[in-house]
């Protein structure tokens, strides 16, 4: 609860922070945005600059107005390193080489039969030495890999707790794909990772605070506040998806009721449409297909479903009220049919000036959780 | 989104802050606490202790085991300067003096018959001198005034936005009560200046994060994420009384559906008792004493209200998961009626670990809400 006076100085991560997220930078404008003496980020830039990490830009490579003043920008060498991210879901891998700016440089998916740990860490094993083997030479130059795993992760310890989905309990995932691959492993909750890499290199850089919601099969949200990733004091936080908005909805698997996850999570919408539509074997595509081609019955399921996810949109802003919402996930491949009903939803229920926070709605490549879970790991390089 | 690395450390202000709601505290508990150098909080508390805020106990005024080594700790001098903080409600002022650790030395009630800017200002003068000039001697050691307002307050430049109980619009408070009372003046919402006291001097003293709930008229939230108190970037947080929870609720005065506020709110309960009683001149005073005395009717609207609550302070918890939450405002003078059901509602809709986060729900004293006003200037002293 006080103001933060450090013994240590943490300008050298400062430092690296803003070129890696904002640079190219001046000096002069790095000591006015940092709140630090030109000598302080000179000393500060030199570690950094001897690794190879920053090098100074020409005093031509001027990036356009607002770059800064023309003497000597600091700028990162993305090829420096790279960083390998791999999602883990229960039927895929998705593995990505990434550069030190976050950039994807190849991505490679691996189906899974089985999501036993032994299984899924034999097939991690064989994706990293794919994509460290891919062209691009990655190998030399890599010595993190991230990993992201949906469910109760503790990232300071690399324990995946539970994950639903893969159906894992107390399983030491950094510790066994250390000893696996040979590199430092970092292991974070999918959503956080993806908040991370949206907080750092997308739409939410600069902003104080920052919300990204994610709807697929769960519907989750990471949330940034005071520049911090919330992780909540007992362990949970960002659980919108386990915001009660209908008193008399369907009951959740939570044990809650009118959860928004339980009226528009990607189960909840497969079973209102096969009741709806009266096909007991109907799939999500298939339901998409429906509303898509005017089916009204089929077409009232995400209706409801884009309001639900709009009103716990609401609450969100409504409580911590973030500069800006981006709302995402695989679910949002249909989003033509979810869109106008999120912003309605929203919009009905946002208070006030709260209904000013601008959303972002869009699909999400597929690349983009196994990139968040790199992005933990080049956000582990920067705070070593 | 950086580390923060200030240039002017902010130790001295660290150190007042620790020794004011942690105190007294060694110089060596207080260097751990801090993160800084032993030669560091010598310096930092140096000017302090001459300025007559803090002093050194001897080393035999040990307060207990825990409370460090004997050698001499330091501690806040609590007469060293006193604080008035005045709540401004449609019609009355609470008024307080508070000394620096924020105790109540004294308080007044003034009925207000028109909420009227001169009107209430005028009032607000007599007030603050009656204040000033009880037994005590306050005045010649008191500089600063804290008010609180419900609404949309401006605390950087003292201006109320918008306050709906009072009727007021673009109000320049500070300024004027600065004129008026001599006195620097700060001017804050009432729910932030209430939490900002539980912060600094009730149950949130310490924690990371923390949120409290004040039932009411209005039904508001205060949060405190990372030590901060969460303002919003749009100007709105913590409206908790705004998260829908009822798809198929009544319709509130904000233009939501469902709302917690439209359900549990003083208003809210006193409509729908009138309704299902039967009787269209119940007041909330008797419908309190008809659900105390067993009328199932009523009673059921306490229950669906303590349910909104418990259902909206879920909300809280799996987003932001804070270290602990009281429930607190004028509403739960009747906190008999709503209590079981808050922690039902809560209980049934907090996600896993969520549900651990402690709850104390209890009535507020009615100078409580001026103590505020006053902690917040306080704090600005302490920040100055």
């Amino acid at each position: 609860m006080y103001p933060k006076a450090d013994v240590v100085a943490p300008a050298v991560t400062a430092v690296f922070t803003a070129v890696l997220t904002e640079g190219p930078l001046s000096r002069v404008r790095l000591a006015r945005r940092l709140g630090l003496s030109s000598a302080a980020v000179t000393k500060a830039a030199r570690p950094l600059i001897e690794m190879g990490y920053l090098h100074e830009l020409a005093a031509t490579e001027r990036t356009g107005p607002g770059a800064g003043r023309p003497a000597s920008p600091l700028a990162v060498r993305a090829d420096r390193e790279f960083f390998v991210g791999v999602k883990i879901t229960a039927d895929e891998l998705i593995g990505v080489v990434c550069d030190l700016c976050a950039q994807v440089r190849t991505a490679i998916h691996r189906p899974l039969t089985d999501p036993d740990v032994e299984a899924v860490l034999t097939e991690l094993g064989h994706l990293v030495d794919e994509l460290l083997d891919s062209p691009g030479g990655y190998r030399a130059r890599t010595r993190r890999l991230g990993l992201a795993v949906s469910g109760d992760v503790d990232p300071t310890t690399g324990l995946v707790r539970y994950s639903p989905f893969l159906r894992w309990h107390n399983v030491p995932l950094r510790e066994r794909a250390e000893k696996l691959t040979g590199l430092t492993v970092t292991v974070e909750n999918d959503v956080k990772a993806l908040t991370t890499a949206e907080h750092w290199f997308g739409e939410g850089v600069g902003a104080e605070s920052f919300a990204l919601v994610t709807v697929g099969t769960g519907i989750g949200c990471g949330l940034v506040i005071g520049g911090r990733l919330v992780s909540g004091s007992h362990g949970v936080a960002g659980e919108i998806g386990h915001i009660g908005i209908d008193a008399n909805g369907p009951t959740c698997h939570c044990g809650g009721r009118g959860c928004v996850e339980a009226i528009a999570g990607t189960d909840a919408i497969v079973g209102q449409a096969r009741q709806r539509s009266g096909r007991p074997e109907l799939t999500f595509d298939e339901a998409v297909d429906l509303a898509r081609r005017g089916d009204e019955r089929v077409g009232a399921v995400f209706a409801r479903a884009g309001n639900a996810i709009g009103c716990g949109i609401a609450a969100v802003a409504n409580l911590v009220g973030p500069a800006r919402i981006v709302v995402s996930g695989e679910g949002l491949a249909a989003y033509d049919l979810f869109e106008t009903h999120i912003r309605a939803g929203f919009e009905r229920q946002a208070f006030g000036a709260a209904a000013e926070c601008p959303l972002s709605i869009r699909p999400l490549p597929f690349e983009e959780w196994a990139r968040g879970a790199a992005t933990v790991s080049i956000q582990a390089l920067v705070a070593s």
